[in-house]
């Protein structure tokens, strides 16, 4: 194989031009094989192997420096740098992580996962360069759908007039995660049909320099333009065209399924079969259910989501029945948030779908957009809590994020009847922005429908009166706080009080004050960072008085793919540790308990 | 007077169009008069009255919905739409906020102030609109720079393919605060020089349907165009070319100045004398003077600023001495941050000014570009703190922003000395991204150098050890503290224990530990909402513990210009109501104490 003779992108500028296209073929093979055995981004790096190749046989990292935006496609990219174990030995398969990531080698510049980053950042290596009067070539690789993330487009109107070389390189797979939207991509779609000659060119009105490249998965041709533009003294833009999954028949017919894929995807064959529509009942398919069954009777509904419809199984049939009331801004969580607000104050009800760690790129559209205005919409915020996901992708921080913003409610489900009734209410009323953190756990039911009042703000339920410890089991930490009530009555026969917080952004003060009756210690346990979140609002309640407080949930830290058990351990988040702490709290550490 | 005749967009509407110049000329001789009694935004308003006249006589507000931004150029608006009394009677001067605001008139969509917001609020408007069925225009009014901000850039790539009415107005007066800067504002000055006739066209390019007004500060010329474009069944650009200040010769001359001008700077006459640069120290002084004495030394050095020089006194006359050292990135704030960022990781300094209200447009930035990838940056964040400020521009968020970010160091310092001290160790260290809350105070000093080494993370001063009660007074609030150790002592005899925590983003475990010899109340006193900051953190810390704490600071909640000394009794921050609940805590209420 000729990937055995290269071990770093020295190796490649060697090689003949043929060894060079038949190096992408082996790397396609070792990808697809590897990440349909691990799951991972699939799409993305077939497509980008060959463009890789190139940037690696003409530039000279890491002096010259290549930003990944969005890094997911930096597989092809770290088999020349140094990892192809990584993709060649299954034992090393999880060694690395998907994103780039400067730890593992000097080739990588950034820790980055989130997209639309990579204009931006080249700007500051290049400026950097400038100003220290050193030389050497500055290249962001964009795409994904990353053009029209806000600060992509931010990166863009500056480096059009930052001067000195800056080598922009736009992967154009006519796709995000699922289609592209918006003008931009208009315009992309336009210079692709003329070959990069179209009069309109939006690269070219900014002041860039603008080359084409037709055939983007051919090694050669990507070459040449690049040879081109290396050593360039101004900004430069390369529109590469590129297939994504190219050379994988099944992730080329299926563009959208193909973008990140769970192990197996593809059979020994390598010919993919549509699963058939899930039987198995989960917060997603009810969610949509909600939601086609609103959809018919209310013309007013409409579901926002900025680019992540597998994430929420938005698949294109429920798209299509939804039709003008679904909109998929693309990757622009922020259009998205001022977009809904602007929908629910001028009578549309909007249902805005959106992932715990891209919440984060909104902060100002909630506090100002949206709860300054308090515009009543249904937020719905998935995969929040703690979890083994790269440090790129947590969803541990939503918490403090959205619950120290005035106005909005957050609300904790903890089973199917709860997070129905919760949806059903925020849905129908006209005095809140509500944001619901969907739980990221299988499906659990409770049996009866849940017939609360959620506009009654702050008020928890009371699930199991006891005394001496109350127990708040937010959300999905609901099932640990009542295993750690069943511990703690067999190991010390208390019997504590258990507790269903259900809003997150606020304390119910009464039942605080009530509690100070008859219990000497309030137990919080909550799925995220404690730093800013939810116990600590309690730990604030009880300052003043002889209530003890232990607080638990994750610590403040970026962590990176630490298991959640590691996790547990170390945050004391175990029934074991918990039982333990709330002992020593008792001054009852004598005795002993197992996890 | 002809605006005696025009109380509603109505009247406007029998109006003759040279009726309409004149009343042009009567509104912008109240708006300089009245702004120059109070304050305000003065040259955005002078420059789009024209342009105001001419969309309410055109379109049928508010049946027709206009969503201006930045909001602060709506005075024209709200003078034409009933409120012309908070400009021609002085008694009524404060009467109405300086932005848009639904609560006084239904002519106001939304509540904003922030930039960069209006064309997806629009598109959520028109998107409402068609699911209903209903017919009106919605037209996004947006200029003063907003234009380059992220959700402005995602929102026209999405208005370009939302289908339907919707009119953008470009306000161009070529001007965020301070010049602007950027791809997008080179091809709007082709556009200008061209009368909108050249062939690259960033608008055009998105699929816009693209209009030029090279007279925006002329009613009937802007009539003509807006009666073209009314009633569009798909999204239009007018391209409006105004004059900022237009019409007061002081402005046009010195547009930046009289972007937001202070009471009393044309002098009766209407004359503009520049003052001589202020001889008084300040924290905007030494400021200064530190990074110009700094990148004398030190060609890596570099001051990042998005669009608020005036803020941070950063003069024109300043920019020039630092030259390629300092980068205005316009209204960009979340390329700012990651400009910043790959500037500090690739061997520059970065010094990156931002204002508390704006520094909430970046939290993913923050975390993600930032923070994951721990980059030495110094970020100073001004204006922090309770203030009077109107809703859409308060300072009071900031702490529970960044300090629930990991690896961020946030420094809270009391004085001048500390201050500078602070910015030396932050500047020459490679450890942290490190934020400093720039004292938005007067200055104060201590009149002896700080020796103090901030490399000790989370290190807090004990600056009066006394016992039974510790202050822990945060940055601006030092002050207070000390004045409420000294009530304290007069009023009880508690000789207590004043504590400056320094930093902000965590806190002094053995310090608060070895309290609990000899202290049984902690008292923290923050400039800010108490909900995920600082305090809920001392809270947190002493929940398993007999220790009382008593967190004083501000609710979660926006106010809307409420004056410091009512929010200061509202939040018990005064002296006396600080102490009275320290007694109460004491079970020593009954003497009492006067504020």
């Amino acid at each position: 194989m000729i990937l055995d003779r290269v071990n770093n992108p020295q190796d490649l500028k060697i090689l003949e031009m043929s060894e060079l296209s038949a190096l992408a073929d082996e790397m396609r093979e070792i990808i697809i094989k590897k990440v349909n055995t691990t799951g991972g981004h699939f799409g993305p790096n077939l497509g980008i192997i060959e463009a890789t190749i190139a940037m690696h046989y003409v530039f000279n990292s890491p002096v010259d420096k290549i930003v990944f935006d969005v890094s997911h496609q930096c597989y092809p990219h770290k088999i020349l740098t140094g990892r192809k174990e990584g993709f060649t030995n299954p034992e090393k398969y999880l060694t690395y992580t998907g994103y780039t990531a400067p730890e593992e080698s000097p080739h990588d510049l950034f820790k980055v996962g989130h997209t639309s980053t990579s204009v931006s950042l080249a700007c500051g290596v290049a400026k950097a360069r400038d100003l220290r009067d050193e030389k050497y070539n500055v290249i962001a690789l964009i795409g994904d759908g990353s053009l029209t993330g806000g600060e992509a487009l931010e990166g863009l109107n500056n480096a059009a007039v930052l001067g000195g070389n800056l080598i922009i390189i736009v992967n154009d797979n006519d796709m995000s995660i699922a289609e592209n939207h918006g003008g931009i991509y208009s315009n992309l779609k336009l210079l692709r049909e003329t070959k990069g000659q179209a009069e309109q060119n939006f690269f070219k009105t900014m002041g860039f320099e603008y080359h084409y490249i037709d055939e983007g998965n051919n090694v050669e041709k990507v070459i040449e333009t690049l040879q081109k533009v290396k050593d360039t003294d101004h900004p430069v833009i390369v529109h590469l065209k590129t297939i994504k999954g190219h050379g994988c028949a099944a992730a080329e017919a299926n563009k959208e399924v193909f973008h990140w894929i769970i192990p197996g995807t593809l059979d020994t064959k390598g010919n993919y079969t549509p699963p058939s529509e899930a039987a198995v009942e989960d917060y997603n398919s009810i969610t949509k259910d909600f939601i086609l069954e609103k959809a018919k009777k209310d013309k007013n509904l409409i579901v926002v989501n900025p680019a992540t419809p597998g994430v929420h199984g938005f698949t294109p049939d429920f798209r299509a029945k939804l039709g003008r009331q679904y909109v998929d801004t693309g990757i622009a969580e922020e259009h998205a948030v001022a977009f809904s607000s602007a929908l629910a104050k001028n009578g549309a009800k909007p249902i805005l779908a959106i992932m715990t760690s891209f919440v984060q790129r909104t902060y100002d559209q909630l506090s100002q957009d949206l709860a300054l205005n308090n515009s009543p919409l249904t937020m719905l915020v998935y995969w929040g809590g703690l979890s083994g996901a790269d440090a790129t992708h947590l969803g541990s921080f939503d918490i403090p994020l959205i619950c120290n913003i005035p106005n909005i409610v957050y609300l904790a489900p903890t089973n199917k009847e709860e997070y129905l009734a919760m949806l059903e209410w925020s849905y129908e009323q006209n005095d809140y922005p509500v944001a619901i953190r969907v739980p990221a756990e299988p499906l659990t039911s409770c049996g009866a429908e849940d017939k609360t009042d959620y506009s009654k703000i702050n008020k928890s339920k009371v699930l199991e009166k006891g005394e001496k410890v109350a127990i708040l089991g937010l959300g999905s930490f609901a099932g640990k706080a009542k295993e750690v009530k069943e511990a703690l009555k067999q190991n010390t026969g208390i019997n504590a009080t258990l507790i269903n917080p259900v809003y997150i952004s606020g304390v119910d003060e009464e039942l605080l004050e009530s509690l100070k009756a008859d219990h000497s210690i309030v137990v919080t346990l909550e799925d995220g960072i404690l730093d800013g979140g939810f116990g600590e609002k309690v730990a604030r309640f009880y300052g003043n008085s002889d209530m003890k407080v232990l607080n638990f949930g994750g610590k403040k830290e970026f962590t990176d793919r630490v298991p959640l058990e590691e996790l547990y351990n170390r945050y004391h988040l175990t029934t074991g540790l918990i039982i333990n702490d709330i002992k020593k709290a008792l001054n009852m550490e004598k005795i002993h308990v197992h996890n």
